[in-house]
């Protein structure tokens, strides 16, 4: 898929598996669409006390200045992190949240929504700690920026191999509530907004 | 501490969890040290096959250009790596392999190299995935570029709950091992070796 660039921020508590997500995120683009990516971890004191935040740019071109300022899907797994990044996210940006940890309290206008219990999702695979490929699934459903294939095997190329089979799982269990989401909105008559995703 | 600019890439396989490896140490010098610390992860068809590596700059200015070339550090968790990021090496930089899986084949010269068997390290704890913070440990042993306890609070920070004991058991691991290396060294007369690791 060519594409314009894309901005993504993904934020949550330090443990989440944030910086995880990213780096899935940024290899699917470059190793199997054969577009460019680059993560960056930008640290300062905010982080202190446990949050976590990573932004990763896909693009067709190089990409000379690897900084995001305004994310076109912002991924959030924290209140915190939601507090901190909405109100940065693109006019007529995707916001992903972690459901159960994330209460919208102002609903952003010309932004869509989705969310996803992922941590219990993940806790029915017996491993909270997969939350964040979880997480990477439903990216992948709702925003379909990337492939199925090329996601699911940056995912198996980025864990050790003993806890590959679980994160695939975990892939799998997000991306399919994502696309059981979609289906739903579209069947509730939202069918334009779903199909309009394609050309974030 | 007040620094220079220092780089650091850390290079394995996919897998080996390079990446949390390079955040752990841009956290310990943004939020423990008072610095500012960028990472970076490009990606690109060479990380195809599983290979994977991450840069981090800790600098006691902003970061402007987050872009690594010649790193003062590189550690190295595989042959490939090995191969290709030491001729980038800085002259007078230090070189950390995982003895285990890197041959040294040729000797760069005017360069510090210390090997860890960090994969058997992380075994005789149970668990083969935290390789890389015993890596951590032992990086941070060695270049003496962190505060212990900054380093060692990092890695609290960067893994979920459930993990945190084991990872912190991993880093004292990698940590005591380097130590005793140097310590060794210095017995060998190779003390002023030991100590200018202070000002890289």
């Amino acid at each position: 898929m060519q594409r314009m660039l894309s901005e993504i921020r993904i934020a949550g508590y330090g443990g989440q598996g944030v910086i995880l997500a990213a780096a899935v995120i940024g290899k699917a683009e470059a190793i199997y669409h054969g577009g460019h990516a680059v993560m960056t971890q930008a640290f300062g004191p905010e982080a202190r006390g446990g949050s976590s935040s990573a932004q990763v740019i896909l693009s067709s071109e190089p990409i000379l200045y690897p900084y995001v300022t305004q994310p076109d899907v912002l991924v959030v797994m924290s209140q915190e992190a939601y507090t901190r990044f909405a109100p940065q996210l693109k006019p007529g940006g995707i916001l992903i949240t972690e459901q159960e940890l994330v209460n919208i309290d102002r609903m952003p206008t010309g932004i869509r929504v989705y969310g996803v219990p992922a941590t219990r999702l993940a806790e029915e695979l017996g491993r909270k700690m997969v939350l964040n490929i979880v997480m990477v699934g439903f990216f992948g459903a709702v925003t379909n920026l990337l492939d199925r294939d090329a996601l699911r095997q940056a995912v198996t190329d980025s864990v050790p191999p003993a806890f590959q089979q679980l994160n695939q799982r975990a892939f799998d269990k997000g991306y399919e509530y994502g696309s059981k989401l979609l289906l739903e909105l579209s069947e509730n008559g939202e069918a334009e907004e779903a199909v309009s995703l394609e050309s974030v």
